[in-house]
């Protein structure tokens, strides 16, 4: 989830990969413009001729961008899986690794974007469509691998509801054990 | 959750009732100390009085206040309850409601205390050991309805994690109805 190679990268993606690590770890109001622009190195110019409305632009490009890296993950768990629950599983795995990978520091890179962010209505309806825009890709996962249409959407989006919770506990814990023992306690009931 | 006749209160229970709403509502960062004492009608001398850290002490005693309201309505909703799974679905419901009642504006009263909040180690443990206190006290009811020691810290355990994840996605949907299906969702599979 964090860039390699900053440099290489284009002006744009700079900000969205440095604005998505920067809100993740301290929040949206704690990270300033020129802390943000210093990390990305960019100069201020570049940030408002890429995102008008500057930082509030930036983080919703950011969690945009922090969904489509979590659908890839998706991917890479369901894609192979022969059922919806060994998919569900895997991802869970995948996700413990990732939390392991940012040393159980950062928030939910979805709420933490999404959340601590700007006041007001268009920011809290871009974070209802990403989370909808998520559950979905997870119910097609699910209806490809034969659930029914409302076991599918159910599925999908308790998974993601015990995901989001579990990440934020476990963050608490600094332990990623509760994302491992997820899929046990959701389906081996 | 919201103190009705704010004056009768005791000075650090104005404190920590305003603390816990504004913190849950704008977040840690976001709220200023002037605006805090303002709301709670208390001179500034007396919140270092009753909170010598200051606005860190202040959110560490709104996280336990909101941990002791939260328990209080798990037992109301566990005590009359004739199984495990009857109890999570009242709570999930009462949930539901006080979701309606905040407007759905508010970030989770736990974790917009604990995840906004200031820096460091002490905050995260605080964190920790709050959420396992509700896992615990709820892991007690589950236990006392008959579960064994395993399935009731398991579901405790399962059920907190989903709240958690279903508040923060029913404020971004503003709506309840994510909490509302939690229990059928978790239970009826």
């Amino acid at each position: 989830m964090q860039p390699m190679n900053l440099p290489d990268l284009p002006t744009r993606e700079r900000l969205i990969t440095t604005a998505a690590r920067l809100f993740r770890r301290n929040g949206y109001h704690a990270t300033g413009l020129a802390e943000l622009l210093t990390a990305a190195q960019v100069p201020k110019g570049s940030l408002y001729h890429h995102f008008p409305a500057g930082k509030s632009d930036l983080a919703m490009a950011a969690a945009d961008w922090t969904a489509a890296q979590f659908m890839r993950i998706m991917d890479d768990a369901f894609v192979p899986a022969p059922d919806f629950q060994q998919g569900a599983t895997t991802l869970c795995h995948k996700l413990a690794k990732l939390f392991d990978l940012l040393e159980a520091a950062d928030a939910c890179p979805i709420s933490a974007l999404l959340f601590d962010g700007p006041e007001g209505e268009p920011f809290r309806t871009h974070a209802d469509v990403t989370f909808r825009r998520l559950t979905g890709h997870l119910a097609a996962h699910g209806a490809r691998l034969g659930l029914g249409p409302q076991a599918a959407a159910d599925q999908a989006e308790l998974l993601v509801m015990a995901i989001q919770g579990a990440w934020t506990i476990a963050r608490a814990r600094r332990s990623s054990d509760l994302l491992r023992a997820l899929p046990a306690r959701l389906f081996l009931r």
